[in-house]
């Protein structure tokens, strides 16, 4: 996909061109404004010229730049402006440019294009790439984009698009270039000299037999290097780093940060080449399997589109805010249970806060810790009860230090060592049950197949929030009022 | 480094391989502990024979293993193991796999190892890799190594050392293969064949002329099916992504992932070849941003080694408590204002804390989404307003709607309906407080030149917190009570 000669500026330079992408917009508008105003039907013309040469300018100036950058501008400029940006967009760049945003601008563009003009653009598409596209697809536009397709490439992208998002048979592409063991290194290069161009990320050749099953891989850099008399049954290595299509990306993605892969093969159950996986596919996995978590911590439910509607940017956090309303309203009853106390020792309302406030974050610290060690596998069942007990001495530990200090101020504050003692001993209680729930709460739910990364964060601060309130203000009616 | 054959086990074995390693040492265990008691003095002898082929099967376990999953290994055992296990690595990859291992293992690892230990796993890296290790090694050790150095060594060393640790100059490393523009493929073939292999992840050679000035890149792929007779000059590509040594990792990660790079020059302000930075080493630095991220958020300084002390883990976790503390310390201040409203009104009590909360989240939410458009570079000062504009709306909306629904339980459950329009007021109000500051507050972070990553959660927490509880109960007080 890189016959055309992009120029890829420097980073730092990119927002540079963001920068005169967004002054030739303003020019754009600004003119756009004026024609339509009617105050001056005369200069109509020469206006409509001038917005012909601008437009001119920014489709010249779009048209070097590399897809990801387009992609990029098209992120980082409101919506009429993206349209405008897109319109001037060559029809043949339009695939790859879809497959570089984000999916909420995705969205945005596909909405805005004729069908023919997605037919057009999936044309220029490779099959795995295609697959990617499709659910985003309307139906009619999938179904004429699969009559164009050979019988090879339908086979290809109907399997593709059959294994589940977040594995390897959905990250791989079919570009391998295989080989056979039995002849010389010399052969090789004759064969890949016959080629135009290798595929991108090719630094090694799959080895196959007669039945495409794997033998082995030949590097490059070896093929470069050694003696072209050679046999490639001599020089390829058989300790292969494989795949299967079912395997989950998240293993791909590991294997090849652990063993410094740039391409690794797929094989099915028979051990036969299907495709193949690369580092450029990985790197945008990691970064969004990374993103969706911070996402997900702020209760956010996908990638955001800066320029969406408030409609559909609300509808995006109303989840996590409908949650989080619902643990608020029973920590608000679980304080509606003590209201008595409260009448009659009002320093309790100012003070309960704090007893729910370190229990939310100690918690969290806890989860955070165990979900990283049990997305790295570390986590067996021997360590796991010398974990909960590491938890449990430190939370003891801090709910000591942290508790004394606040039950000295509450007893100096409001003049009775009795509530410094409740204040305390309610603080270090909090934390164990901070502690315990943390270390129990991510193990529940991997133990019955979810992710403990998901909703650790909520279920973890609805139990220290109610939970604290109900320690603290349970402890001063039984001891204080 | 890849001198060993090591396997790479499907990840799928990588726990299998750990629960071996696990039983093998509770095998050892067992064993010291009969040995070591005194009770059966008789068979002490074959005890220690059983004793050594446990340790000698742990050893060839160990030593068919890739280095990283040695690695993960030492990370997933106690420290009294991993010393056991580490003991057992062969002294010539104790290097590669100080490297692998997270900060806080290296540390641990590090204080169990003599200087002289130190000193010869040092010897079998490279000078980048040896930049990597050396802040973590002793003074002593560091000399010793240095001066086993070639001069070309020592001045590489101390550049890659000299640059700040987020640098492209801190991940950059020596390898790079360089050619002329006037020869031809053949000589280069030719070249490279006197080679004995070529550095991992040359996807790329860097065309240099007689300055080392960088003129172009001549992919490997192009050598292999281009015409041998062809110059290199008129093949290579001049339009080559390029880095400094000063430059931010991050803008590098970002290049890398945008045009699918699996190698970058680095040059100096001459535009001389000083160095090259590869995916690997990227894909480490991405993956371990987004951990600090992430552990960021939850308030943890650094990686913790699970395994780590319980006074180690509590200091690594005790300035975010004690920040979270500082900020319930003022909010319950300013609850401690309103003690007398309280008093009269119980209901206020256990109805602060949804508001407070709901503004926690939301404020959240809009400052994960500024903090990632601004990351991304997309947010300009134009953008800004209307960006602002749209928190605005959206936290409105989401006020009245939220507000509405906690007004309605207000009034039904205390029998009152001022008191429910106060509750929706004020969390309207305090939505567009989250809003107003989840917007500014990174925002400001930025413009002094802070990471807005860094601290915007706890801030926009505390302002959400004493902001909800003063504009809840400062309503209740002037229209309630």
């Amino acid at each position: 996909m890189s016959e055309v000669q992009e120029t890829r500026p420097r980073p730092e330079t990119l927002r540079e061109h963001l920068k005169q992408v967004q002054d030739m917009l303003r020019k754009h508008r600004l003119v756009e404004h004026l024609v339509h105003s009617q105050d001056m039907p005369r200069h109509e013309l020469v206006e409509s010229l001038v917005h012909k040469q601008n437009l001119a300018e920014l489709r010249k100036k779009l048209d070097v730049l590399h897809p990801a950058d387009v992609a990029y501008i098209l992120e980082s400029v409101p919506l009429a402006e993206r349209r405008v940006v897109w319109d001037l967009v060559k029809a043949d760049r339009d695939g790859e440019i879809l497959l570089e945003v984000s999916d909420a601008v995705r969205e945005s563009l596909i909405a805005s294009m004729a069908p023919q003009e997605l037919v057009a653009a999936a044309e220029h598409l490779d099959t795995d790439e295609l697959a990617d596209l499709a659910p985003d697809l309307p139906g009619n536009v999938l179904e004429d984009v699969f009559r164009s397709l050979s019988v090879e490439e339908r086979q290809q992208l109907r399997a593709a698009m059959s294994y589940p998002e977040d594995s390897v048979g959905a990250l791989m592409d079919f570009d391998m270039v295989t080989v056979r063991e039995d002849v010389t290194l010399e052969v090789v290069l004759r064969y890949l000299r016959r080629l135009d161009e290798l595929p991108d990320h090719t630094d090694q050749l799959f080895v196959v037999d007669r039945d495409e099953k794997l033998k082995g891989r030949l590097p490059v850099n070896r093929l470069l290097v050694s003696d072209p008399e050679r046999l490639v049954g001599e020089l390829m290595d058989t300790d292969v780093v494989r795949f299967t299509p079912q395997q989950n990306a998240d293993e791909a993605a590991q294997a090849f940060e652990r063993y410094d892969l740039v391409s690794a093969p797929v094989v099915d159950a028979s051990e036969a080449l299907v495709g193949r996986v690369t580092v450029d596919v990985m790197v945008d996995f990691i970064r969004s399997e990374s993103e969706t978590e911070v996402l997900n911590l702020a209760g956010l439910r996908e990638e955001e589109d800066i320029f969406a509607s408030v409609w559909k940017s609300a509808k995006n956090r109303w989840t996590w805010l409908a949650i989080n309303l619902v643990t608020a309203f029973v920590a608000s009853r679980v304080i509606g249970l003590f209201e008595g106390s409260i009448e009659k020792l009002v320093a309790l309302a100012a003070l309960m806060p704090i007893v729910a406030g370190i229990g939310g974050n100690s918690g969290n610290q806890t989860i955070t810790m165990i979900v990283r060690a049990m997305a790295l596998g570390q986590i067996t069942p021997r360590n796991a009860r010398g974990l909960l007990k590491k938890e449990l001495v430190i939370s003891l530990l801090n709910g000591l230090v942290w508790g004394s200090i606040f039950g000295v101020f509450a007893t100096v504050l409001y003049h009775s060592i009795p509530l410094g003692l409740v204040m305390m001993s309610a603080m270090a209680l909090n934390l164990i049950v901070a502690a315990s729930f943390g270390v129990f709460i991510p193990m529940l739910l991997h133990r019955f197949g979810r992710d403990p990364a998901v909703g650790s964060s909520v279920l973890i601060t609805a139990i220290t929030d109610s939970g604290g309130f109900f320690i603290f203000l349970g402890l001063a009616t039984l001891f204080l009022v």
